[in-house]
């Protein structure tokens, strides 16, 4: 198994905490991809993943899986340990549903401001800007961040009472976040007790 | 179980083709919202679905799922008849990575064109618009209509040799496309001759 991503950026960032989860990092090759100098949209990346993004899985049989909930759900079948995914038709909607919205709401939110009203990436790979929609996902993610403070002023994770997939994406939302000067408002106060709580675990402190 | 919905709007549509797929359309109680005049955005319904969107499922316990992809795992696990998500790890992770890549690809770039550069659902509903990001979302919508007839012309259905939970989002990615103009460009007869199969189905002709 091979995973072809780029060391700390956010999305890369989400697989490999679900192999740290599931005990598996030994058991992938990770190959870096040149992100900045746009290796990313070279032929024989596309060949790999058409829409030009980290991460992506290489199986044994030489299948390319890209989308970081996809290789989660590959990653919680294929090895043994606490389910990310869940197990029964409701906790398998539910983490699917908050996963969702930690990832519209939050991560994707903050990533399209970043590539549309930041430096992003710099002229070379940011060849489309339109800041007044990455400012209104500003807005969106300050929001998501206050609905995911009062969702954790109930339940101890995203998803209910365990750590699942909807937490790595919130967790790598806020990775993100701290690309762009988007930090956590002194006011959400359960949210912030969560990220302490999640930053011990040894598949993040590590 | 209940569902909020609009008939024959796109999202609710992926719902109820999966439900058709399995026969258990009976199994649920339809309520509709009335989204013309703006129901999903009043506190009674922002309780069952904070992001102001349909369809939303209700379980018999009280527990509200939203997203379609979510709702479709729920009604994928709970009721008997072939799989839409898949069972094997390699069969969830495709189909979960070709769903995702039909929907920001084609349903929800159709989506953004829709709300943001047409009228959209009228001026009392669509009170920000940036025309600007609606074009661009037209123009990944062509250009995954593209990249879905290259799929098509290697295979019978979007995720493989099956009919999966990424034909029905794709399906209803094009009935939006009906709503605003973007069809098949001729030239993608891969796409066509897919598009006129599936429209056969039971669960869709019906
Ligand atoms: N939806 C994808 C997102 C992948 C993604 O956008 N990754 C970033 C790195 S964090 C990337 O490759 N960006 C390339 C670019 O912006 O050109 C996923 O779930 O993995
Ligand atoms: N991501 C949601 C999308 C739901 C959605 O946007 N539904 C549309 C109807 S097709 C809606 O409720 N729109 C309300 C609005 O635009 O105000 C899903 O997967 O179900």
């Amino acid at each position: 198994m091979i995973i072809y991503d780029v060391e700390n950026f956010p999305n890369p960032l989400r697989v490999r905490i679900a192999l740290a989860e599931k005990n598996a990092l030994d058991s992938v090759t990770f190959k870096p991809v040149d992100l900045m100098n746009g290796e990313h949209r070279s032929a024989a990346f596309l060949h790999k993943n058409p829409f030009a993004g980290v991460p992506v899985l290489e199986l044994d049989d030489g299948t390319y899986i890209s989308e970081s909930p996809a290789i989660t759900e590959y990653i919680d079948h294929h090895f043994a340990g606490p389910s990310l995914t869940g197990e029964t038709a409701k906790e398998r909607a539910v983490i699917s549903m908050m996963q969702r919205r930690a990832e519209t709401q939050v991560l994707d939110a903050i990533a399209t401001y970043f590539h549309h009203a930041t430096d992003g990436l710099g002229p070379e790979l940011e060849t489309y800007q339109n800041s007044d929609w990455g400012q209104k996902q500003h807005a969106r993610a300050l929001a998501g961040l206050v609905y995911f403070d009062s969702v954790l002023a109930e339940q101890s994770y995203v998803a209910g009472e365990s750590f699942t997939m909807a937490d790595i994406t919130l967790w790598c939302g806020l990775v993100f976040g701290g690309f762009c000067s988007v930090g956590i408002p002194a006011n959400l106060t359960h949210l912030q007790a969560w990220h302490d709580r999640v930053a011990k675990r040894p598949s993040i402190a590590a």
